[in-house]
């Protein structure tokens, strides 16, 4: 395919802005030879334009039809060929198998998303059958469905170029409610949108869907997405990505004239506690186990572990230097751009300099071309943790630090000081499950997703993935960008009252002609009204 | 009971402030004897510090001792006997006949919520089992719930001083989701608020409850609201009053270090569409159901009729001259309090001002001693109210605004020019279905509740209720603050990752203890987990 440099505006390749940007090669820190756009005020306004006269169709749709759209985008990501993946690793240097892999959870997220539109239940059909006799008035029939919200920014990520991306998790469940969605693509891999965008065009020509269904703007400034989410015609915005740019998004969406809903996940520091007897009975699979979720991905990921709490003791000790030393054995992997090794360099030196801190491994820059950082093993003791919260901030890439704790009491405090995290992990024995439980009892208010014996990074995409929590990991903590309930992010309840049967949506009408299960005067049942 | 005119924080009495105002009498204008404290930073902190402990508690409770706390409200509210309603009426001329019902609304809501409880499949249960035979790597078992989102803030409504008050809605469902409440009273009813909270306090000591799960602080001043909402031990927010209020509101939450939920509903003009053969088949029946729900209770409800959008013609003309005649006849009541009185009656003098509005009836305050406006009938045309903002906004009163359409065209465009809504309404025949279909396919996506031949006010409390919609009607259009998913607003989802079921949550326990309805692999079941 080639590589043109421009936005794909409802079906219509644009590239009006004079202010461009390049690919670039982490790798050999070479531009690449297309030039990219900055997308203009006016396609920002034309993507907006389109979104809205293609939801003014597709807010009526059955499931069903986008069911079938979304498996014919995934038809045309895999017509694609591993072509992608190559152009994916030039600019990302995340290598073909971790490609390969996302790109099967990014297809197997639009098919299980097909799937529940199948099924049907997402609508939360709740019915309350009319009671004409109630004194002193009839009861109405009142009968409420979700329904979509409207047309959706959606602001890629940098560190899963296709899960979290053009056809990622925010796209396929905007999608999946019946949204038209504006992808900002993100300048670290411009290439990889751009091939995304081409895929989604074939799979609107070949559904009859509305161009507006989609488009693609590229920008690597500040001003392209907050001209598109301060645009009135834009209703709810996904983003993944760094705190302070979630923040700044946040603010100007709370700041319209009519505020919308930002669902931002913003990182985490995923905190892991390792208690005394997980240590003694497996402490080589921990080293292990830790090193690989620390440095996988070069530590790029929201649910990289950050922060391990400990005892401090002898067994502590042995294990931190089990961990130094796997951690500087293992290779080195690139870092997807510039700057986030200049963001990685800049935090840790921040964090090493403070008190109480120190540097165990690591803390500086690789010397090579490629973008890199060495794996970093910092330290501190667990009251400089709690009176210092310049500790507590994320670093994003292959760096963790260790907090080591006096007493249990010490390490309930600790946990207490802890902010909003996506995830927080617990290794426990099995005869420790009542401190374990005292632990968890703090930990649930503070995250989205509790793990046991494991580790938080690998995020399955299942109905029942919670991948949020409370800020700062999000500025939505009682919704999920991954896993099938994060299609609820972009629909809201509408209610219908006394309404003939002609009228309503058939998720709602009499004889259940979807045959989904419905709330009925407060019973589960799939079964048509009676007469 | 003797009233006092002190803050109930957490069980005690207090009050420490200098600043003070009275409760004031509508038909009298007189001010009552006892003087309110605004509550001072110090109380409203004291207040949140007690709801953070009793959340520690709460956050853990089974939903079925949840559900007997409500029952012991219930039986408190009882108690407190018909001498609540006559100090009630004295602070808001409501009368006993409506106070009567909206108490018995009140403890319903309760009472439902309770029920809702004990059912149990409210906390949404999702539970993915392992596979650990996965390739290429096993897929650990995922159990998701939802489980409370901490202390919330109440702001008490001025024109439901039971049913959206100190135990109304948004205080019942946070109850029931397991958060504590601090309620803000509304200094409009500052008695009744008193009542609730000595009743809610004889219910907490009853049932054994950690006292910070409820307080009352009493303010008139915007200092106290704010000073509640930007504690950082405050997680969300419910509120129903003026855009203006819920706004402040909404921006001061967002501006927070940590940003919480808001959930503002702030009124609405309720449109309603009255078709040319429902007018011609039953014109007498639409003069009296119209004239009943824009005086009904003074005019002074969220769903209050205050736009009608009709054809321009003949029959119409003598539409408005009985509605005209009709509201002409009706006794005014009184309103709640002079801050309506001035309010309204600068809005409408404001609206019957712009060009095109011709003021048919009213449009002034009433020469009485009790707070009192006219009944009033504006009449405008379509052309107008879409070039016009200004004729969009809410006149919080027994007023309503007539808007004349040239054709159905001219209608679908000038009900695509509305805001934000609670609700709308169609009036048709059976062979008006086609047009109305296209009519609601607009307002569908301006509203939370659609309604068939029928008057907007009147909100049920069932499961399907869903009173809420876009801004400016609320802050937040994916929930509501009437009905049962209410309770959404105030949890949260969390994930458990191969946790052991001795530390999983009863709700998410192989064996199903509670015996609840979850999603299982995709399906939904009340059978217990296999092996």
């Amino acid at each position: 395919m080639m590589i043109t440099g421009e936005h794909f505006i409802a079906g219509e390749r644009s590239k009006a802005g004079t202010q461009q940007f390049a690919s670039h090669n982490p790798r050999t820190r070479h531009d690449g030879q297309t030039q990219f756009a900055e997308a203009t005020a006016g396609e920002i306004e034309r993507c907006v334009t389109a979104a809205q006269s293609a939801y003014a169709i597709t807010r009526h749709m059955p499931a069903a039809q986008l069911a079938d759209f979304l498996d014919q985008v995934v038809e045309e990501i895999m017509a694609l060929g591993d072509e992608l993946l190559q152009i994916t690793d030039e600019e990302t240097a995340l290598g073909i198998p971790r490609l390969t892999g996302e790109r099967a959870r990014t297809t197997g997220q639009l098919t299980q998303f097909a799937g529940l539109l199948r099924e049907g239940a997402y609508v939360e059909a709740i019915i309350d059958t009319a009671q004409p006799d109630r004194q002193p008035a009839p009861r109405p029939s009142i009968r409420r469905m979700l329904q979509p919200i409207g047309p959706v920014a959606v602001f890629s990520a940098s560190n899963f170029p296709y899960a979290f991306a053009t056809a990622g998790g925010d796209t396929a469940s905007a999608w999946a409610a019946g949204c038209p969605v504006i992808v900002k693509g993100h300048p670290a891999h411009p290439m990889t949108s751009e091939y995304f965008a081409h895929a989604i065009n074939r799979a609107i020509e070949k559904t009859g869907f509305p161009a507006g269904f989609f488009s693609l703007i590229q920008g690597s400034s500040v001003a392209v997405g907050q001209t598109l989410i301060t645009n009135p015609g834009i209703a709810a915005v996904g983003f993944t990505g760094s705190l302070t740019a979630g923040r700044a998004i946040y603010d100007a969406a709370a700041a319209r004239p009519t505020p919308i809903p930002v669902y931002a996940e913003m990182g985490s520091v995923n905190p892991v506690v390792i208690l005394p007897g997980a240590l003694a009975a497996r402490s080589a699979d921990l080293v292990e186990g830790l090193v690989g979720s620390v440095t996988m991905g070069t530590g790029q990921f929201c649910t990289n572990p950050g922060i391990v709490f400990m005892m401090d003791d002898d067994a502590t000790a042995g294990f931190i230097d089990g961990v130094v030393e796997k951690m500087r054995e293992t290779q080195p992997g690139v870092l997807l751009n510039p700057q986030i090794q200049q963001g990685l360099s800049k935090a840790v030196s921040a964090t090493a300099a403070r008190q109480g801190v120190e540097n165990l491994l690591g803390g500086h820059e690789l010397d090579t071309p490629a973008c890199g950082y060495a794996h970093t093993v910092l330290k501190t003791r667990s009251d400089f943790f709690r009176a210092d919260h310049a500790l507590h901030q994320e670093h994003f890439g292959p760096v963790t630090l260790f907090v080591l704790c006096e007493s249990a009491d010490d390490l309930l405090l600790t946990l207490n000081a802890l902010e909003g995290n996506l995830t927080a992990t617990i290794h426990a024995e099995t005869d420790e499950i009542e401190a374990a439980g005292a632990l968890l009892g703090i930990l649930r208010e503070k995250v989205g997703r509790l793990i046991w014996n494991g580790f938080p990074t690998g995020v399955e995409v299942v109905y029942a993935m919670q991948h949020g929590g409370p800020y700062p990991a999000t500025t939505a903590p009682a919704t999920t960008s991954v896993g099938m309930t994060a299609i609820k992010r972009f629909m809201r309840p509408v209610a219908y009252q006394n309404m003939p049967d002609a009228l309503l949506p058939d998720a709602l009408k009499d004889a259940n002609p979807l045959g989904i299960w419905r709330t009925v005067d407060n019973a589960l049942t799939r079964q048509p009204l009676d007469g």
